[in-house]
């Protein structure tokens, strides 16, 4: 039987690990859509863009999915997957900085679909206090804290600008939160039971110029 | 001497260790502007959240930087990574969709700041087709072949719905396009000699959720 994944042992698997299971949720729902009941961890790598040895690695830290040689039956991994990492429930979050890049977060169907829910909004600018976005009126940021101490919430959306994400990290912290998203372009640093991801495209295109020969040297040639 | 990261050597690599070297950038121009002249493996770890043993490793992937117990000069170790990484140059990219994501894309600063620029964008809305953001004017995405190959660049955005992605993602590679930001919410298929980096909260989301436990669960205690 899988491991409760809130006893102690099991908080010693790898982020590395975690940071996985939710690709794999998404491959076995679409495996499911298309009524396959059972999948080998081989398609699952070929689905994912992880080796097979990988998948079979990351998933016997929860427990015995598959039968050897038989595959995985995909509504069960599916079920404790979304078990594991608490997809089936409904996530509040509260979305610092409403400028471009919140309100683009606000109007985004993608997180409300999958359980996550924008909850509470703030914004230094006093114009847009009491504007109600996507069913969100706007606080002022001075109000945070009173506000999630008063109403809280399990995730915290940084899109601020860069100066001002470590006192809106730290505010968040405070409050109690212990999940981050992070838009600004920047690691704030947090507690260690503070989880933060950071949505980073500036790295992710620092990270792919390596592989490029610039137009120039080929001579516009392609 | 660090190798040239263009032989064939250097690029066998692995992608995870040419992905954290933009951030050891990041914490090198912080130092530089600190006027920090060395910095020891330890102190860049604990700014960069990597272990020291590992950043030694990444390094030496490209040759000798510091100098057994004195640590790493600072503007050297910096001018060398920007050049592995091409960060010295100028990068052109083509930008496909102009919805919510890419209209924050276009007004981003912190890409052309970093040598990213958008020089093209397409949309399939007609409405949209001439309009002019951020100094690039819109094209009908059916142009986009016939405007990339008279007009090359290094580099494609996604910011199209999922259903979308993959025709745009075929179209860029294509014209030649031979790294691609994709903010489409599934993972497109490409071939191998392009790489394809995934902007996608909702996974960064998942990945956290884990180490929550839910308000309700805690009653609300905070």
């Amino acid at each position: 039987l899988p491991r409760n994944p809130k006893t102690p042992k099991a908080t010693k698997i790898p982020d590395v690990v975690i940071d996985r299971l939710p690709l794999y949720t998404r491959c076995l729902v679409l495996l499911q859509s298309r009524r396959r009941e059972v999948v080998s961890s081989t398609e699952l790598a070929g689905m994912s863009r992880v080796t097979p040895a990988q998948i079979r690695k990351d998933l016997s830290y929860f427990g015995r999915f598959g039968k050897q040689g038989r595959g995985y039956n995909v509504s069960q991994l599916l079920g404790e997957l979304w078990r594991i990492l608490g997809l089936n429930r409904h996530w509040r979050m509260a979305l610092v900085g409403v400028g471009k890049v919140g309100r683009a977060i606000l109007d985004y169907d993608g997180f409300a679909n999958q359980g996550f829910h924008v909850v509470q909004a703030f914004d230094v600018d006093h114009q847009m206090v009491g504007q109600k976005l996507a069913s969100v009126t706007i606080k002022h940021v001075s109000d945070l804290e009173q506000s999630l101490l008063k109403d809280p919430v399990d995730i915290g959306i940084v899109a601020v600008p860069a100066v001002e994400a470590q006192a809106v990290v730290d505010a968040l912290v405070r409050c109690g939160v212990k999940a981050i998203l992070n838009y600004a372009p920047l690691r704030p640093s947090r507690p260690p039971d503070v989880e933060l991801r950071q949505i980073d495209p500036v790295l992710a295109l620092q990270s792919m110029t390596f592989y490029l020969k610039p137009l120039k040297e080929q001579g516009k040639q392609r």
